[in-house]
């Protein structure tokens, strides 16, 4: 793993602004450099305040210099007042650093539905302001968490021709997570120069096969977002689509976006697996996703992960359960880690020792070969515990 | 609530086979009057061996006279075996009371994957025969169940014309149990005489409002069915379909089927509350139906329900979720037990005490109007605690 650091010309900090009861929730992120920006938004049809005004500041196209955000409160269902306050926090930055609010970027986390305590906020921002640092990289992503119990940081360092290039991404997640978006915040700073087509399109893709492909608990908040802005400081030839430049700032992206996915999953509410689900054998590509989302959302699946419960029918339950055509229960086939359960409709009796070995493990690879196709996907999920359940009934309390 | 009884002409029994550790595990229902049947089955891909032979049973249309089923094994994934012990089960039924085995209807629920031990079924199944009685409702009732903590049997008389009509239905829930096909048995017992496509119509019908209607963890088993069992013994005018009979008849069937529904939902696994979420002022029914499931199947819903943590939020957030077109942040209106939640795009700020008195009552009524259509949906579950995982996690062990 690389070294955590920022990628050329970012500043950066986090600090307490006094929304939550202790700890850091208010975070900047700011290039004097001007930044070309891509984003993807919760799907949600209740969208939080910060998530409109953020999504019409990417439309209105211009560069973007700095990142707003705060943590304990998502601006969302907050009526009139939500856009406003999420305004007020984007004037405050750009009063303060010299820019228009339409270089401005905001996002906001936490509870639903009480209104955001914007003024502690602007008082905050000269703070945060002066704070701002290129060793403020693990206050910035401490100060975006909420429920996480860890900071989530993720560096690449690779070249474009002679250059050396870095992608530094930042994360929150926990509860809420679920494919076609997984609940979170995510902030991608990369000092690669790239044209704005070729940024949008590996973001696309990047998130499809790291955030778009997690769960957790089967919900979707309405404040997720992924931005990535890339502000050109590494010199590099300007990365085009359909090049060879772009295969490696695509592949890169895409491992700083699986490894903050995969460290999402590992901070799961409760959790304490690490679960993937690989499908493949289907007939389609959605058939494949069906399947391994159905089986990796499964509670039943979920439990008795937990529980090292070796209920492996339950696993076969939930294939079926996912409705999808590719599924035939006399072809299709269950693996864990390698260990054959399921095969020609039934048990496949592996040794006692061999079943009771895969369930202990803390990590555990569910591949369903479904034998009806040639398509695949992955899912990757965490075991729900009684923990999941403890800290999601008393989060207001 | 009607005292518990049998339709005239059946004769029930539950006995202990030897599948589970302690309990009842056999039962059967028998009538030497013929029965018209109509049955619903599960959609997962992946079938139990009963529910495939039970289907071509009922397919081939003769009149069924018995149904026996077993609880502790689902005598499901287990290969070419379970379709040959699915039809012992029926052979030996139909050898000890003189039938064909067309007559015979079989039933299963429990582990997945295991082969079932037919032959103790088999041998007591003399036994079953022996003890059928008029005073068995109970004993069956008992017989078919699994986590479930109580039995559950529900009665409706009534009259059609100068004749006293009856229905009776037994069912067993607990977990696993999501719309299309809660996952259960249950069997219906009317003395009715009806035809057989009024007696069909009348079961989509009934199922659909109750037991589809449901949702405990959002999985779906593998064997789910449920069973209705018309011998004609009350001697009606022959009900058919769109008369008002027939109305009177589905108004009852409707009746025992939500009530069983009901009884599965407060028998959920370690559930604590009873929770249902009615969408009205959608432009579809889908969209209706969408979202009252979404939110009814919402973990952060369900834990905050259990916590008692006013956390309505997370209503608002899965309404959006559910990505339904009807739904618009700015028109929709969350209500609890009447007292309003969210409207105009905000929280309505409800007087305190009323938020938490609301919070904590045993039963939990959501109202969601979208505001943008005229239909509606209702959707029922409980909360998710502690013991659900508990519960789910050392299943087998």
């Amino acid at each position: 793993m690389a070294k955590q650091v920022l990628p050329k010309g970012f500043l950066v900090s986090g600090v307490y602004c006094g929304i939550k009861r202790f700890n850091k929730d208010l975070g900047l992120i700011y290039s004097p450099f001007a930044c070309k920006a891509a984003g993807v938004f919760t799907k949600n049809k209740v969208k939080a305040a910060p998530v409109i005004v953020a999504k019409e500041t990417l439309n209105k196209g211009k560069p973007i210099h700095a990142v707003v955000v705060n943590s304990g409160n998502a601006n969302c269902c907050t009526g009139r007042y939500g856009t406003r306050d999420a305004k007020r926090m984007i004037n405050a930055v750009a009063e303060n650093l010299g820019l228009k609010a339409a270089n401005v970027y905001v996002a906001s986390t936490g509870i639903i539905g009480k209104r955001l305590p914007v003024v502690k906020i602007v008082d905050a921002i000269p703070k945060a302001v002066k704070q701002l640092s290129e060793k403020g990289l693990f206050s910035v992503a401490k100060s975006i968490l909420t429920t996480d119990r860890k900071i989530k940081v993720e560096t690449e360092k690779f070249q474009i021709g002679s250059k050396k290039v870095t992608i530094c991404g930042i994360c929150k997640g926990a509860g809420m997570i679920q494919p076609d978006m997984a609940t979170m915040l995510c902030f991608i700073m990369t000092d690669a120069k790239i044209d704005k087509d070729a940024l949008k399109v590996s973001l696309n893709k990047s998130v499809q096969s790291s955030f778009n492909s997690i769960t957790i608990d089967g919900d979707m908040s309405t404040n997720d977002c992924v931005l990535v802005l890339a502000n050109g400081q590494a010199h590099n030839k300007v990365i085009k689509k359909d090049t060879k430049e772009f295969d490696i700032f695509m592949k890169h992206l895409s491992m700083v976006s699986f490894e903050l996915a995969k460290a999402i999953i590992k901070d799961g509410e409760g959790a304490t697996k690490f679960v993937s689900v690989h499908v493949k054998g289907a007939k389609t590509d959605r058939d494949a996703q069906t399947v391994s989302s159905a089986v990796a959302s499964s509670l039943l699946v979920k439990t008795s992960m937990h529980g090292q419960d070796a209920n492996w029918g339950r696993i076969a339950s939930s294939v079926g359960a996912s409705m999808a055509e590719s599924v035939k229960q006399n072809k299709m086939e269950i693996f864990l880690d390698g260990v054959c359960f399921f095969r020609k409709g039934k048990f496949a009796s592996p040794q006692r020792e061999k079943i009771s070995k895969v369930y202990k493990k803390r990590n555990i690879n569910i591949l369903v070969n479904l034998n009806t196709g040639k398509k695949e996907a992955k899912t990757w999920t965490c075991d729900l515990s009684k923990k999941y359940v403890e800290i999601n009934s008393h989060y207001m309390t």
